[in-house]
């Protein structure tokens, strides 16, 4: 069982700041007692025994089929861990909710929340069409969705990376290794975050002076497999680069042009989305636009904090960096 | 001067009350505490007698030649209220800084926030050539800007209303009255909102099944006189209706107008942004895009402290809201 001590220890700092930063005394820096807290949550610090000066319940409810949390190298778990950690400076009690789709369709998301006190929630891995993203149209809980816009609803608001800058970065990079003829393969058609990264797709090549060319670009599915539908039609119709719009996808995709017999990036460079821990161990190294999905958890906790108290906010984007690997430039 | 008990008069509550709200007491819910503060900040209770728990101070400065904040009537007031409300939950020290061009090229940004120990800036009023807008590209200083956006550095971020949301609530609006010769009068060129706005815009259009006419489209400047140099060509091109990216831009259009001999609505209907106190108050009252002036200085302090908690965050949107009155509908 992890201790003060063992935090202090990690830190460097004395037991005592360690003791303060968990007890909220205002005798040492915001950096610090923000800096304790995390670590504690990151060692597993018990949290039952961090002094609570309110009873906010709060809960991230996590579409199972959509979004995995459980382990590091998953998209959902420093999302998870971020949303946490900024709830502890808050004071507030996070309860995970793995959650089926069969499940709410039974039952009303407000009742829902109402029943168990949730003083609001934010919600990872729904799609558009489920029952509990059309109620969030009439509801009167605040709730925060990761990469879904819910209009006219001031309760409700959206956290999300700003794919327009992360493209944008990518497609430089493509056109400064000399790239022209460059294709895209997107995610699912209907979620928002494809239709924005496609628009952010055709945005950054007219800005870079370069033509679309429709058979270069797909709709597949956020998944490795749907690179077996579109890779070879790619090739064929001259492509020697794919932007990807996950790193799940792309990985697919070096699959695919390996099974073609063609190097990467000596034949075609290939680029990623997300910066999941796979990227960088993927043969060849996959160069990826990162999100910051810590960040993206604290920022939904901080919007969150912000719909509970009655300021409507409706986006909140974070910034996209270009990773540069093995994947595009060797 | 202000006391306890005004405040106590003003929500009709107990005097202990107020006293636990302003010394940031644990028995009182979160709610009765911020309603208690912000009414202390709006009947203008001295603000050294509010207890503080940190030293955090933070800057508003204001660039007094294109923003005004000192009465009720104009943009910047209640952003600088809102602000503040949001500040004072945080215990922030707030100092407003009005500030000159000339003083800001003699001055470097980051020297001038270390010197006045501000852990923080939002910044109000500047445009892109600004030579403190140009500094911020490389920034250390926690920064929120107002309806301008910096590419690529983690310490700034943008707040701003989704023009998106609101044009397009406005041309629907217009189009369902029968409109479909639809002129858009913009504010200055080379503003982040006004090609927003311009983008917006034409999407609505698109959207609606409707054809943007070149001739029925045009950048001025964010001042009523603007109207003078394009209302005739569009009256003379067959608009029906004429959509400006400010209040202040659509009072000239109706005293334009009324020049002319045109009636508003029944020959021609304006439409405005912002909803500032004047939109009511013009003959005929405005109907506009009302852009939530405080939730956007809350909202602005919400991402500050974000930013001073090294939680980046690039981009924050508030909801649009469409107020139909007089100009469009009678």
């Amino acid at each position: 069982m992890v201790t003060i001590k063992d935090i202090a220890e990690r830190l460097n700092i004395a037991v005592s700041t360690v003791s303060k930063g968990l007890n909220g005394a205002e005798d040492i820096s915001e950096e610090t007692r923000q800096l304790v807290l995390d670590t504690a949550v990151e060692m597993g610090y018990s949290l039952k025994k961090i002094k609570r000066t309110a009873t906010t319940k709060v809960c991230i409810f996590v579409d199972s089929q959509n979004m995995d949390y459980e382990n590091e190298d998953q998209f959902g778990y420093e999302l998870v861990n971020g949303f946490k950690k900024a709830a502890i400076s808050r004071s507030w009690e996070v309860v995970i909710e793995p959650s089926q789709l069969n499940f709410r369709s039974l039952e009303k998301y407000d009742s829902y929340m109402l029943k168990n006190g949730y003083a609001g929630a934010f919600l990872l891995g729904f799609t558009l069409h489920d029952d509990w993203v059309r109620q969030l149209e009439k509801t009167t809980v605040p709730t925060v969705l990761l990469d879904n816009f819910i209009a006219d609803n001031e309760k409700v608001g959206y956290v999300g990376t700003d794919s327009r800058e992360g493209i944008s970065q990518a497609v430089k990079h493509l056109v400064q290794l000399g790239h022209k003829r460059i294709a895209f393969l997107n995610g699912t058609k209907n979620s928002m975050v494809s239709e924005e990264r496609n628009l952010a797709f055709r945005q950054s090549m007219e800005e870079n002076g370069l033509e679309v060319d429709e058979k270069l670009v797909a709709y597949g599915y956020f998944v490795p497999d749907c690179a077996k539908t579109y890779v070879t039609g790619f090739v064929e119709n001259g492509a020697t680069a794919i932007m990807c719009a996950s790193d799940l996808i792309a990985s697919g995709v070096l699959n695919e042009l390996n099974r073609l017999g063609k190097r990467v990036p000596e034949d075609i460079a290939v680029t990623g989305f997300d910066d999941l821990p796979i990227a960088a161990q993927l043969k060849p190294s996959l160069t990826t636009i990162r999100q910051d999905r810590s960040n993206l958890g604290k920022s939904a906790a901080l919007m969150l904090d912000g719909l509970i108290r009655n300021v409507s906010m409706s986006k909140l984007l974070l910034r996209a960096k270009l990773v540069v690997r093995e994947s595009t430039e060797k």
